[in-house]
This record gives structure tokens, sequence and C-alpha cells, in this order.
């Protein structure tokens, strides 16, 4: 299934998932490498080599939009905070992120909400943007 | 249960309901007097007054998080269109909106995405930024 | 399948289907007549047979748990109108009705309470406990 | 976008969407030519060009799990009624697909279920496989 | 945007927030004051101030209605615990409260309500309620 | 509650459930033992004894519309793993479950049907399907 013809698309989308996610963009796809190498390959092209790399919509804008939707969501917490990280790697301050997800408190309800925030917090601690507990 | 002390917060989000969504958010407003008049109160205090209000995110922004958040929930039809509006009223472009419900195919599969661009289409076609069928 | 030791089940199911839901209750078993049989007799005998005919819980807070669900789940509006007519059937006000569904607002967004009211406020009108539009 | 070098994906997944949706699959791509067309070519290459044509699972099942999971979601009705049609397209029994949506009950809730009858009914009707109401 | 206008509201749901989920709500409140002292402050004063304050339905009902809400939804067991907590703390017994998550297999699904029950016997063990294992 | 005249739907749904899920459905229904005994009964006499004993579908079938719900809903992933314990029980191959598994990422985004890839995983190595990390 492995086109050749598709190497530009997966180049393409490894170095946006690079320029979104770095490091652990890497390790997802890694993961993915005993149970199902072909999805790691998918997630490469279509999410990133497709989507994330269309103009149109700036990255920062698209990130903010996958935290809302992973918060609202409210099932993926190991995705939203790897895309809490995408956002701040594409310019998101720290309050933008966490902005964000607030306001889904009035679309998803107030457990969507907090349950984003602890993990927002989780990841802004790690980057040293809030205070060690 | 209407405390007068809460004038404040009333008025500032009336204010940013008609910097929002028009004519559309006092539509939803005047629709629950019958039903729920106080509820109406609530939407325009608590997400107008307290949320939207809020420096720390540009509006645009908010308006992107939110269509993203009601496509990818899938269970809100009326209020995902109210915020396509929205989101054209605060500065997003046509193409800019159709780009994040596209990306929510991603995050909430491809049936998510397809019901959000029939929404913002009849929206679209509302406005006159697509040709009539 | 149509076990015959089952028959206290069933008719003690129709009793509490009765009684919860009337008419409505009803007719969904006849809608399912010439798709799915069995799958009325389920209904009958599960849900109305066995579970709301336990002691432990009155009917009237069966039915508060009900419209909660429904409306906080956002995608079933036939079957949260046929439990907005049980939940008055056993004993709810209309504005008791009314506060569990804006209650939902907090735990699963305002969208959900907000269509949650619009399919509340057509029972109550079907049943002249608001005034016709 | 339009990577000439991905022709074989679309070429593959549209005979594959022919296969499986027949003609609902090219009414679902020509529905996306004026609000979203290269989000009508994603859907013939990602889910038919690049997944439904892996080997390693037969089609009957493919549609089978898809019958399933739309059913549980809940809030994609029409896409459900084109995987009906879909289901039955690649050698599913009219009984099979009703077993499919019966059995959501247990994992996704009676009114899941019940919805997804509904939907499934009307599609067999329309292929006559119902007597008409 | 702190307003001092509204004290009332905020001392009112912070009475409420005691009376409903005692010390699991100031911790709640607290673990917000390092990511989000403002959204710690709108859980008081919306959820606990405007709606659970409200008449017009009793407080155990609005348990009721939560402990049902949180279990069909599925993805908020934290919150699930504290209200399980808050549903015994205003008078239901551990039988009602099981009623309710079991009634949950009916409209969510046999999985959301097994999850929900499991959440229950960890509240219910902590306080006693039944034997520890 | 405990009708002996049902002991025929117990019976036949506990050598279902052996079949299915062996040790783990079990270990579910004793882990119901102190909180909720009636809905260990349930569970057996219910989705074993009626659904998956049903002619008209295979169970191979039925445990894959299973995996794909449970994918998809992405909020119970205990019973995920039960599932795919019962699917390869029942003559699924693990690459089947896999399949299965990303295929979800069309209909229910990429965030749950990795989810529920690393789900399998876990189950598959416990198999000894996959090497140990």
């Amino acid at each position: 299934m492995n086109d050749t013809v598709n190497n530009d698309r997966y180049e393409r989308g490894w170095r946006k998932l690079q320029e979104i996610d770095g490091e652990a963009g890497t390790r997802v796809v890694e993961s993915l490498a005993k149970i199902a190498p072909d999805f790691a390959r998918y997630i490469v092209e279509f999410p990133f080599g497709d989507i994330c790399s269309r103009p149109g919509l700036d990255l920062k804008s698209r990130e903010i939009a996958v935290v809302a939707a992973l918060t609202a969501l409210g099932n993926a917490t190991p995705q939203l905070k790897v895309h809490v990280h995408g956002a701040l790697n594409v310019g998101c301050s720290a309050q933008e992120v966490v902005e964000v997800i607030m306001q889904m408190a009035v679309y998803a309800g107030f457990p969507a909400a907090l349950n984003g925030l602890f993990a927002a917090e989780s990841v802004l601690r790690e980057r040293g943007l809030l205070p060690a507990t």
C-alpha cells in the first residue's frame, strides 16, 4: 500500500509535524511502529501533509481549533496535551491556550473545560510556564 | 433571582452578543422568552458578559474555537450556524471558516466535518458568499 | 427467541410503559413492528420491566435522570420529548422539567441545554402548559 | 494542493466508493463541489483510496463496523443511511444490518439504537426490502 | 473582570458549593488557583450561585440529574465522583445513587453505566458505605 | 426481582459470555458483586442472553461491531479491551481487529483510533501476539 508516488505528501507532512508537535509528534509516530505502522504513515500524510499544510488558515488558528475540539470532545487527553504543546510551538501564549479551554465551558460544559485545564496545566508546568507545585 | 447588581455583566454581554451574533443572537434570546427567560439572561451574562468579554484572546480566535468545537460535537447544528455567522461577523473569511470545519475531519471524523460543511454552506449562501443553487 | 417464560417481565414492563409514557410509549412500540419487532419487545422488557420497575428510586426521580441524560447527550431529541411527557406524567411540574434542562448548561454546555429547552417547549405547548405562539 | 502524483489513490478510491456506495457516494462528492471541492477529493482518497482499499478486512466487515460506529455516535444520520446502503451493496442482508443496529442498544443506549433502526428502515423501504407504509 | 457588584452571586454560590460538595468542592476551587483562578470564580458564581441556588427544583433532584448526565457523558469521572459525594451530602441514599447510574445503561449503554458504578463504588467505600475490599 | 422464570436467559447468557469473553467476562460479573449484583445479572441476561444469542448475525461480526463502536465512542477503554479479547476469542485475527480500529479514524477521528490502537496493543501483547517492548 506504500505508494512511492506519495512521497511528497509524506515529506511535507513530516516537516509540518515537526514544526507543530516537535518531539511529541515523533514519539506518536514511533509508538505506532509495532501495532500499526501504516497508521503512523497516514497520520503524517493526511492530517499533516494534506490538512495542516493547506493555505487559507494560519497554523496558530489551526491549533486553537484543535485545542478547542479536543477539550470539547473530552475523550482524548493524551492528544490534547500534544496539541497544547503544538499551540505553544506555533505562537500561542499560555494565556491564549487557557482562554480557549475556559471558553469550552460554554459549549461543552464545565467538566470538559476543567479536565482540559488540568491537561494544559501539566504541559505548562513541563515547559516551565507555571511554577512547579 | 434577577440581581440588579448584575446589570454590568448583562449590558457588557448584550453589547458583545450584538457584536458577534447580531440579529441571530437577538433571535436566540427572544426565542427563550416563553420557556425560560432566565436562561436567556444567563446566555447574555455568562458566555457573552463573562467569557467572550475577557481580554487575552481576540474575538476572531474565539469564534474559530467555537466553530471547531460545535463541528466536532456534531449535535448542535443551529448553534453552529449562529457561530458561522459570528465568525464572519468578527473578521473570519469564508475560506477560514471552511478550513476550520474541514480540519475537524481529523479530530472528530469525516461525518462531523461533512455535516459542518453543509451547515456552513447554508450560511454562506444566505450571506451571498456562495452562488445560490 | 420469544421465551414464553418471560411473560412476567413483558407484562410488568408494559404496565410501567403505560404509566410513564402513555400513548407515546405505545407509538414507539408500534413503530418498530415492521423493522424490528423483537426490539419493541426488548424495550418493554428491559428498560421498563427490569429497570424502571425496580424499587429503590421513585419514578419521578427516574424521569428526572432520563431528561437530564438525554439533554446532555444531545443526540436523541425524539426520545427526549417522550421523556418530557413521561416526567410530567409521573408528577414533575413543567418548572421542574425546565430546571433540569437548564442545569445541563453547566454539565454539557449551553447548546445542549438550549436544544433541550426547545424540545421541552414543544411538549409543553402540546399539553397546553404554555400559550400557543 | 492537487498533487498529480496522487492519481493512483484517487482512482483506487473512486472505484471503491462506487463499489460500496454507488450513486449515493457520487452524490456526496458532488454535493461538496461548491463549498469544499478539496474535501470531496480527500473523501475519495483517504477513506476509500487508503483505508477501505486495504487488505486484511473484507468489505462486508468494514461496512458492519461503520454502521455500528455511526449508530453509536448518533450524530450523523445522513452518513448512516449512506452506509446502510453500503452494507447492503457489499453483501450484508437486511437482517444483518438490523442486528448490528439493535446490538448498539447495549453499547450506546436504546435511543441511539432506536434512531439507527428508523434510519435503516427508510433505506430498506427505499430499496423495496420492507413493505411501504 | 472581578466585578465587585457580583459579590452576592459569589457568596451565595460559595455557600451552595459547601452545602453540596463540602471539602471536595473547596479542593476543585483551590486546584485552579495557579492555572485559571477566574475559572474557579466562575464555577462558584454560575453553576452554584446562579443555577443550583434557583428555586423550583430541590437539591436532591438536582444532584440526581447531574449524576445521570455525567454517567451518560462518560468522559468526566473525577466530576462524577464529586457529585456522587454531592448526591449523598444532600440526602440521596447509596441505593438511590446506584439506581440512577444503573438506569443509564438504558440511555447511554452498559459500558457507561459500568464505569459509573465503579466510580460510585470508590466513593461509597471511601465513606464507609461499602465494606473495604 | 430475580424471576426464576428467567433462568433460561441467564444460563444462555452465561454460556455466551464464557464463549466470547472467557475469564474477562467472569471478572466483570464478579467485580459488580458488592456494588450492584443485579446489574451483573442484567449484563448476563440482556447483552449476552438476549442480544448476542440471536441468530441472524455471526459472533465474529458482532464483535467487529462492538470494537468499532467502543473505539468510536472513545470513553470506555476497559470495555474495549474486553472486546478486543472477545473478537480474538471468536475468530478475528489480530490484523482484522487492528483494521477495524484504524478505520474508525475516518468516522470518529484520529485521536479515537489512536487510543483504540493503544488499547488493542496492550491486549495483543498480553496474548503474546506482539513482541513485548
